[in-house]
């Protein structure tokens, strides 16, 4: 990370396509990773290892993590609910593996038909068969903390919950805790006061990244948020692709081309190269034609050298 | 102020308006004007004081004006160009006039057809019809500085051509001097910068608000930069209406819905009712049903009583 300051991690091939209308022809998943990987993303999380009965977008995820694990210098991500996805994540050779957990019980049981507590005990399971593996082939295993900030079901969530699950998570030993605002119910406030609360708790090393919707367009603002409470990788979607399933019209992940556009301007550098990163809508366009895709700097254009391509606009 | 963290002032009847492809019956801009005091705005920019066969949606400026001073408690805003436009805005009774000034030269022309050295001059002269009002009768005088994140023209606006305009605008008798983000290239780290450096050049008092795009999608991150860099004062537009017509599909105004949001779920009050909000959006479509309308709140709708209304998401 010497180079860059900011990890932007796309998580489209995973948290988008799991959404889509569509099903996504793998080739063209493999050539949106591909490109991605050219554009300059470091980490991608190519796809979940769930039964392909539950989602079955995923049933090329084995394929799929094979081929992206072939691009040099690419960290290949994964998300699996439970160790058996874990099992097939590793065989397939996934670098880092998510798991997700909601801090809500309703949440977590809707999800993945767990107490809490029962997800921590199947994740201390993952970090043990990660620890059966040579040092050098062990994946990072993420506990990644959903409903972090809010959950549809349950209301409000205690920061007490949230905290407790982190050590927890700790101690059932993940290599990383992230958060998640799941249900687009974060603000900056309160992204602030929670992700600064659990890096007291458990330190800078552990507190992975921040996952973030656009569900009422505090996205960005809340990315914003997030680099002021010292979060270095935000997770991001292309074309905004995935999130709310229940409101149409309404992005769901935080837009990567946005995001990026945001952080360079700012002076924080990412490796990505904004001209390529927007033409790999044209992939997601060929393999969702009917999904909508939303950015705000797709509809407008790059500025180029200084010299942005509008014409004048008119009083103020 | 004292009951309320942050002034947001809308400025679709002005911003919005003078930008739609068609134009608003006067009696729906009166209603949106009536209908958006009643939900608890305080400041509404109404019109632009312009000639009629430059900007036709704002011929009933005069009517539009006297009837907003009919609504108690309400700060009647109102832009005008120049001189002959303060005079007439003076004489309908507006209560707080802005001056558009770019701080780059082609701009200033492009918009106003002079030099900044001859806006300052001519905002000097409008001052001079303020003075010579009864104290009681006086409307604040804001100098509007535009282009000052950067200008479409030519590109890069100097940090001491913004603070030289400030000085010189103080120097001709405005009241306050606010900026904006005419073009839509800002980006929160500039905010925060520029906020701050004209805060320490003309002092607090003299700061009036910033005037945001979201031209590419930065507009409440830029609102959240603006308020740590202690502006209380924010313009916005109902459904973000307004802004860059030469970007089809890219909103221009920050959505004033999706600010209050913001602002309220941070714990800033603002006084304004968001349900009463979203139900204005309903006049904008009867008066301009072609308009694209914008905004992610009306999109997803409110969480009532911290029970969101959407159902239970997938996984993360």
């Amino acid at each position: 990370m010497s180079e860059f300051d900011i990890l932007v991690s796309e998580v489209g091939p995973r948290d988008g396509l799991q959404m889509a209308g569509a099903i996504m022809p793998t080739h063209l998943k493999k050539r949106w990773i591909e490109l991605a990987a050219a554009a300059g993303l470091k980490e991608i999380e190519v796809c979940s290892f769930v039964p392909p009965k539950v989602v079955p977008a995923m049933a090329d995820a084995e394929e799929v993590t094979r081929f992206a694990r072939t691009i040099p210098g690419l960290t290949v991500a994964v998300l699996a609910p439970n160790a058996r996805g874990a099992e097939n994540a590793i065989k397939a050779g996934a670098q880092k593996i998510t798991v997700p957990i909601s801090v809500s019980v309703s949440h977590n049981r809707a999800n993945v038909n767990r107490t809490p507590q029962e997800s921590v005990a199947e994740i201390a399971r993952i970090c043990a068969l990660r620890d059966a593996l040579p040092e050098d082939e062990r994946p990072i295993i993420e506990g990644g903390l959903s409903t972090v900030f809010g959950c549809t079901i349950e209301g409000e969530v205690p920061l007490r919950d949230v905290l407790m699950l982190c050590n927890a998570l700790v101690e059932a030993g993940v290599d990383e805790v992230g958060l998640a605002d799941t249900t687009g119910m974060a603000n900056p406030e309160s992204i602030r006061r929670i992700f600064k609360a659990v890096r007291a708790e458990i330190g800078e090393d552990r507190l992975a990244g921040a996952h973030l919707h656009n569900t009422r367009g505090l996205g960005l603002a809340n990315a914003l948020a997030a680099l002021d409470a010292g979060v270095t990788t935000l997770d991001s979607s292309l074309a905004g692709l995935g999130g709310c399933p229940f409101a149409p019209g309404a992005s769901g992940n935080i837009v990567t081309e946005d995001l990026v556009y945001m952080l360079e301007e700012m002076g924080l550098r990412t490796g990505i190269d904004l001209e390529k990163l927007l033409a790999i809508r044209d992939v997601l366009h060929e393999g969702l034609p009917d999904e909508p895709l939303y950015g705000f700097l797709a509809e407008v254009g790059l500025r180029k050298g200084g010299r942005p391509i509008e014409k004048v606009a008119s009083i103020q």
